[in-house]
């Protein structure tokens, strides 16, 4: 309930149009959040520009069909289906034919709208079998309307790679970087750049990498300052934060 | 060394005003980084803006008046030691009389430039016992030359506390919040507001706690998307990384 | 052997009617228990009232129906079995034709007495993924006797979701709280309520949730008083120990 | 804000009394818990029979004192600062010479209502050195208004000192269990007793009880229904949840 | 080679009976352990009485038959192999037609000799899941010639079920306490008796039960003397120390 | 309370020499153990050999004397106080002037009896840092009236130190391996021996031995059979098991 | 660029033959690493003796016969493709049909040169379910060019074994130990030889072997000088960096 | 015992100037290894180039100048004592007056010989801190007789500072990477040279560095092959191991 419908209600009192205890009703019958929240609004109507998202992995066979349909109702924004698997796009594409299906960052996109791609938003990672947990990531800021760069397959064992590719960082305004193994990939590009990066562990590795531990901890520990994290694996949280920090950067500098 | 530093040598031989051999030395002399990493440059200028630091804890005594000496010969801006004990500010202050010591924040100041205070950082603590930290963050993003606003004690133990105030959260750029025990603050505060959300884990707690591991996990698996976690009790990570995002958010809106 | 036996068996001898080495044996043939543990029976009593409870996972294939027979035949009470698959429920159902199966707590129930629901038991689930864990702890309790109600996905990333809907805990003896991931809710729905909360951590959620301990972690840590913690993904365990306090706050009261 | 002042409000509209921008406001004042949590209320007004407590590990010397007062100023009720050393209490004494010192609870006392003792909570330890957690437990019980039966030193190691004196568990309406090292009297209790019963692990042992973890594993993996567990070394927590219990159990009952 | 051999040789060279460099050859060719470890063939005839063990586990398809009668042609014992799946059994009973299976215990027994059974070990299990590692345990032990009793399913949260037959216990040389879940069976019965306990963890249960790590970390905390531990599921290990202990109690008395 | 004292209690009753009231109190008087566990009398007895013990650490200052003297009372035999400081023992010889400390064992005996040595125990240590947990292992051996020998500083970096004084090994009853860091000894020196081998992993080391778990883990995971596992740094309770171990290897054969 | 041809520029600026903005261009266009890493270019040159290598598993099917072929266009060595399954080989043997399968080692060659065997690596495993690991260190080192001898199944549970086999060990120039369960041999190993140990833990073990936890702790802790550890199961870097060694103690002498 | 004086005294028999009794004495006086070790003397010679090394950490107050008087009287190289504070070195100094003492390394050193430096190890390191533990592995390494040089302070955060100065690994034999934090340093080094690289974590950092358990598993999962890890601050470990590699390497080129 905005400000301005309390006053209506209120105004509606003094006129006798409105009872006091219906007015009583309405007030106690909204969601406690719509009247003291006015000020998230603004953050929710901020969202609302973000696609819906569902998290496939876990949700019995035969549901997603009919929880991607309410979400259509209800928004008219693009809907993202993540952690999607090919079982998850036929179950999809029975209710929605022309859903696309995104099998490296395993994500499923009903497309309706077309945002305009704005500012820059790389996403690193060290090895190729980090790339889905990146294609994560960045589907999910292309599809919020943020510009992407990929730049993939170079890790720290062959530090070269990277150091010869620099200029992608250029004019970047938040970095992701995805690595599993050693993790050790966050830490140079936070040394390299000066925007903020996002780091993401991945479970890539084996023996002592212990599902991802390994490299989580190695990027909490970073030294170089300006690096945070997510959970391991978590691309579509890297791809919102990124989508949060690049759209303020470039958003307000809007005339 | 900047392309036109370079084009600068190049011509100067081809002017006869500079020699093969030293033009060569010139370039071979540059730091690595100068030469192929022009666009870092731009990232640097960004970071000479930031203030000095050194990290107190572990360095031998008598060693911080000169570590602090010779920064401030080579920069103009101001100087931060972070976990400085109150031992540490007296030794500094033998060099620096008009050093500065916060002792909640744990950071000893030598002011030398006072910044215009822009955008929005809001720093929120669990409780009492995780204000340090909090306040470490804070005075790195406020002498960085940022507007931060504090909201301490407002654990999720009595979240209508923390729901009483959330007109505190309007305008924010970025939130950082602080939370030992089970860190479950970032995760609310992640719900409530739509900008980046950095969460710092504190190792304030006992029993299983374990030394800020259970805050930790809390915040990297925050089903509150929007949320990044820096290590525990890395209040100074959070404040940087806050810098980071609050300047590029007010900053990019210049005219 | 209650007090009364004991002294019949002595008032025996002295009339002569038992024999002192008959006595002797009588008295150290009866288990301990039953001499030691007069006040234990009428616990035991208690627990009789309860449903009996076979743990079906990892129970060989085939066990199922005789195990179930077997506790038909010396109980009369409803009968409870946990961690049910289809398959169990099928070897169940060959025994007991009238046996329910509800698959979303994974119980097969064989229903022999109907109790009356007293008192007020509320479970809440912080995602839609606990739903399982939270419905064996709603089912547990039901069939034991207490009105149970239940608010599920109101989850600490969307607080709103669970302020607007506080009027469920009016009047309730005793909280569940499922929740995986960061586990947070616990604390919330701890600093909301001031009857007794039972934490439920669940292994839902992925990378460093490392299967339930980090929401186990948060609970135990939490800052809310009021909130005791059982072992992950055991919907059983907090659904027995909701309906002791709730049958005790509930019953103590009959005239 | 309750519902009467709300109507209030509104009839002052409707006669014209207030005006509808000043009830606007006000109603946007109240905070968001006073109209939508009329219920909560009543639940702190049941927490306003509890003591108020403060922790004192951490708290900067010479604090206690004023914190303390400014309690005793915001209730009438007793006041508890727990975690408190002999300093703690010379601190405190010097603004309330009256305060008490319960030096094994390491528990100050301002004592200023006296409750009646209702209901039955036993405190039962595995050793002496789990003694300080459990009287922390039963102090604080005690004090709240339970009658606390306290049954100390018989470990598992000694199951015949258990289980000679079970008769102390006759009418008790919750159990709390202290104990370190293995931790394994919770389990044992738990399948003596039929209330609840609230295990603490502590964190007395050494080597692989890594500072109470062992006791908090095998309280989690009882395989005794009934029991709950608080975090390691949480004297307050357990007791505080005891008393919740033991009054709805006792309370309910009156006339 | 005994002091004794090496005299004979070395007077054999003084005789001229044997020549210097078969000599050097002689005492060269003996492997170490023959020459400084005379008392440990007096242990190794010992182990011969003990049956040959093979690990199924993990060896590939089609190797068992011929490990098996590798093992049959250079001992006359008995030989077990442990961990046998059915299909492990069809493999060997091909080679071997007369090879026992005992599926409870995992172990495919090829009975060559006839021990008589002495002394006394008793088998303990906590619940029901951990009698294969239970059987395991009391199989090695049976085969190798000892008496083995087995109270299966005495597990802590019916603890009155073990006080009621605690004669079992009389006579005991050695216990073997099997336990899953929290472990405490083994302290328990470590307070009950005085012969030594050997403590098995098992991987039964669930949840915060990591495995076997809660088990494990109980049984190692035990506060009962008297007790050691193997590693989880270790029932061989179990058997074959239970059955060195047995037979030097039993042993050490004949006549 | 003995099956003869039952006898003449019924007997006194037959005869009317006893009130069967007051009989019945008396039977229900004695603890249940002693009616119960005749059996375990006998075990209670074996264990009165035993010297009494008291674990120091974490007693409060001044409270040793006390404990030392009420032991004194109640027992005839040998009394000892392990983890003693040499402060306890000042305390301890106030009122036992003829109090012995043991400083390496770090324990503290009021002997009182002489027992014969029978049997033997060889107690090992891979390093010298470990001997302190070595000498209170046996130490409580040796004062229990066992056979002791030693044999430290044979860490498997230098094998060929072990090797060269295996004949220390012969005629071993069981055998103690104390170790550290990587705690490698138990394994060979339960490859070497045939005897029972309990293995006491101690927290000397550094870095990655993260207080004993090393060790720990690599005796639980012995590949050699017979090793059995006490607690990190558990002497007392290795040389408590070797006590039991050894008496009844040795005390069997009595004729 | 090396700093001639850095001066060939120059010089041709200097005489007209060069532009400035193209020398600019020149120097810009160089990859970083070829102007600071002139010294590294000889070690990659050292590199390309070695087989080029691809790690199979987690690569999606029907990817390695392109990658194969890929490799096998830019260089001219072998090719080997580790952690290959039997579906991999035959992947690969369509495009190449005289790859070769190493089953145990479980490795795909592309045999395209043969090397001389110099110096020697010895390569020793503590059971028989370590030889996978092993044989992956073992080929890698053979193909690299070195001459390897195998030692398997020579275990601290019967060191004798070990030991009378100590001869292998002779003019050695580094030796693998691999090892799972408690992973003892690699301090054996290291207190037996005075070259380098490289140990590799593997995850063979159960219980609280945790997948190679105990080895890798063990092997850390290794009271021998001179052993370092490479990650669990890490085969391939075990190979590979014997062969570092071995080539550099066998090159070095070469006239 | 080498062969030939095995010979040596059989052929004394042979002769008659050896008695057999005394013969017997010799050969079984030798420890075993002696006999069966004669491939291991050689090692053993190439150990005595070592200097003989103390660890001093643990030693009681006082016996480490008997310690290094009974070292000095059985070799004649330079004894080393690592981790030794100022008091050690003043204990010490008494005994040797010339004793000198690296406070940074914090070894004392007994130089009696002086060796030709040759090869050429590298010791990096991260940050400041960790400069103690790289003394520690320097120094050894420079006594030992191996040309040391030394890079400080380049870790990954400024890895510029790393790449201006990679002439330094030219001509390496061997890296020593020392580096706590997020210990991303190793992998980089061991992506620029071909040398081996030993990798030390460091326990320097703070939170979620848990003790450099942070910067061991980054270093165990490096993907740059050629790394292998020892201990957490085990500094002496890789300066040993550089030794053994680096003499290896040089000494193998001797004419």
């Amino acid at each position: 309930m905005r400000r301005e419908e309390l006053l209506e209600i209120l105004r509606g009192i003094r006129k006798g149009r409105v009872g006091v205890e219906e007015a009583a009703a309405r007030i106690a019958l909204e969601p406690v959040t719509d009247l003291g929240f006015a000020n998230l609004d603004q953050h929710r109507e901020l969202r609302k520009d973000l696609p819906e998202v569902v998290y496939c992995e876990g949700k019995p066979p035969g549901t997603l069909g009919s929880i991607a349909r309410s979400l259509a109702e209800r928004s008219t924004g693009n809907i993202l289906l993540t952690r999607a698997s090919e079982e998850a796009y036929r179950e999809v594409k029975e209710c929605f034919p022309d859903a696309e299906y995104l099998p490296l960052a395993r994500i499923i996109v009903l497309r309706r709208e077309e945002r305009p791609k704005v500012g820059k938003v790389v996403v690193v990672t060290g090895g190729t079998a980090d790339i889905p947990v990146a294609e994560e990531a960045a589907t999910v800021a292309e599809i919020s309307g943020n510009r992407v760069e990929r730049l993939f397959d170079v890790g720290v064992a062959g530090i070269h790679r990277l150091l010869s590719r620099t200029e992608v960082f250029e004019g970047a305004k938040v970095v992701v970087v995805v690595a599993g193994m050693e993790g050790a990939l966050a830490s140079i590009v936070g040394g390299l750049v000066s925007c903020p990066v996002i780091a993401v562990p991945t479970s890539v590795g084996y023996g002592a990498s212990f599902g991802g531990l390994s490299a989580l901890l190695t990027m909490l520990n970073s030294c170089a300052p300006g690096v945070a994290v997510v959970n391991i694996d978590n691309g579509f949280g890297a791809g919102y934060l990124a989508h949060l920090i690049n759209q303020a950067s470039a958003g307000s500098g809007r005339p």
